[in-house]
């Protein structure tokens, strides 16, 4: 039942360069009413994802931007507490778009209903949901791994490249990660399953890649940009592909950030290929059925990073830029009736 | 008929960085005599591009080396003056791979007979050679311009820009052209009929791009990378394509050269792809069959930057990387029967 209060994290500045806890004011307004149409929900879990830091911008990017004032955006899975909505009924769990907030309002546009005998319901927001469906469509239809191959993932602990270490190696590609420090090194290889893992930390990547990957690299699955991508490219095959599906490492520039020399894509005709999972809802079903099907079979393991509690959601989002999530970083907000006693 | 000597142009030092005539000798050698299943020919021109650059080093590129104190390599167009090869007879014009020198011995293997008839002999060397299969290929299979589209290329007075700017055209794009000069920008809107030309020596290319390009960039043809490039990047629309054939502006460098932000990639979902034409073989009757076309139909205009006399091949060759010649830079070695009185 709800509280009396609907605690919520507004967007309180744009932050020039990396963002601080300022950029953010914890505040509490009354709980909402649905109108006609719609339906309340009592979010449980947030989703804290690196495309948010975009959102705090107002400069051009793949969405619109955030609102200063207005609750931060994210994906989030709760449960319905009243709804004037026909398709939505009380006790529904549900993923949504309601953002950084313990209750929301929802007219139903994009919302899907979860099945809780289905997996815990947090992975709607990671391997069954946008993070999965991210590495499972760039891996496949820009990367076109064929077995044999070496496959390098950047960020290969997090939320999106653990999912594309596993499916290289279900696909019988050689799977090498890259991560940051021993422990998350070490479950890449030991807990995932890939052939190697390096730690771009301590690590020099360049003689790292050269024995890691023998047969140079066919396939580089990009998270990060930066030195990362720079000394890969030194190490790519002829017809290597590259889909670019995040440039963490600059994510909180503040102005245009030099790139990695190009002359390797030329001398090997290999091809960059930015992707925005949006763009891509003609593979959902592709996606859900294929990734169910490895998770329910073991082939594919998850870890996910829970912080508890909505006011430290600014700080868990900072630590994303500095690698301190292991795992799918998510924000328990609320109490989740299928997994009593915590995750 | 054969003088006594064959001035031969030497690969003398690899050089660090920029080259200098240093790095090249003059020398005599004895005319050689073809044996068993060979042929002399006589040298009319040799083409100078850019991609001799990387054959001066030993670093990995896509394809070998020259070797020094060996002749350099560069394409050449000839007449055959002595044959002992049962299908090539005395005063056939060819296309080959001789090199820098008065007189070259081949066995045929990749050479081509031309017939003066079809065009003037050096444009074998050009429009009809591999400048112009590198334009052709790369723009329509990598850039895959559709009408209405706005096509970019740089270096557009080139051997190879040039005709990438005019096909262009007659594929129904807005196409804007990147050359350095006013006289080189004025030949591209007046002579190759550009909708505009940007003089990257004089004028702010972001403000030009943008005024140039009210819609966006949906295609950019890029032979030179570098800040070019990096300035492109900022305008080009979702889906884009960037065939990346050339990178003359980092050709001189004695280490890997930071390349552009890539964040416009991502958020554009645009494709940047390296192209090498002797991968495309498949390509070259379609190549032949629409630029003879064109240039028969007088749609496509073709200009050439003649020097005279192999001993000038070295100035003419450094030239090309500070932009010095105007059309496709070619060396008059001896006479052409074809033009006689020159170009």
């Amino acid at each position: 039942m709800p509280a009396n209060s609907n605690r919520t994290v507004l967007l309180k500045n744009r932050p020039a360069g990396e963002p601080s806890e300022e950029d953010f004011a914890l505040v509490e307004a009354p709980i909402p009413e649905p109108g006609a149409g719609r339906f309340l929900a009592r979010t449980i879990y947030l989703s804290l994802d690196p495309y948010m830091r975009g959102r705090m911008s107002d400069r051009a990017s793949y969405a619109s931007p955030a609102e200063v004032g207005r609750p931060m955006v994210g994906g989030t899975v709760g449960q319905v507490v009243r709804s004037n909505h026909p398709g939505f009924a009380e006790g529904d769990y549900v993923l949504g778009y309601w953002g950084w907030q313990e209750y929301g309002l929802s007219d139903g546009a994009g919302v899907r209903k979860l099945d809780p005998r289905m997996g815990p319901l947090s992975y709607a927001l990671g391997v069954l949901g946008m993070p999965g469906m991210t590495a499972y469509v760039a891996l496949l239809d820009i990367g076109r791994p064929r077995p044999g191959e070496t496959v390098v993932v950047s960020a290969a602990s997090g939320a999106v490249g653990s999912v594309v270490g596993q499916i290289a190696k279900i696909k019988g590609c050689r799977a090498v990660g890259i991560a940051g420090g021993e422990a998350k090194c070490r479950h890449v290889v030991e807990e995932l399953g890939l052939d190697a893992c390096l730690d771009y930390k301590s690590q020099d990547l360049d003689r790292g890649l050269r024995d890691a990957c023998p047969g140079g690299i066919d396939v580089y699955y990009d998270n990060v940009a930066g030195p990362v991508l720079a000394a890969v490219l030194r190490h790519i095959n002829r017809g290597a592909r590259i889909p670019l599906v995040g440039l963490i490492s600059q994510y909180n520039a503040t102005g245009p950030t030099p790139g990695p020399d190009l002359m390797p894509l030329l001398v090997q005709r290999a091809l960059i290929r930015g992707f925005i999972v949006s763009d891509h809802p003609d593979r959902e079903a592709d996606f859900l059925r294929d990734v169910s099907a490895w998770l329910g079979e073991g082939r594919l393991t998850y870890r996910e990073h829970i912080v508890e509690g909505l006011e430290n959601a600014p700080r868990a989002f900072l630590g994303l830029f500095r690698g301190e999530n292991f795992g799918k970083l998510i924000v328990r907000v609320g109490d989740d009736p299928t997994r009593p006693g915590g995750a």
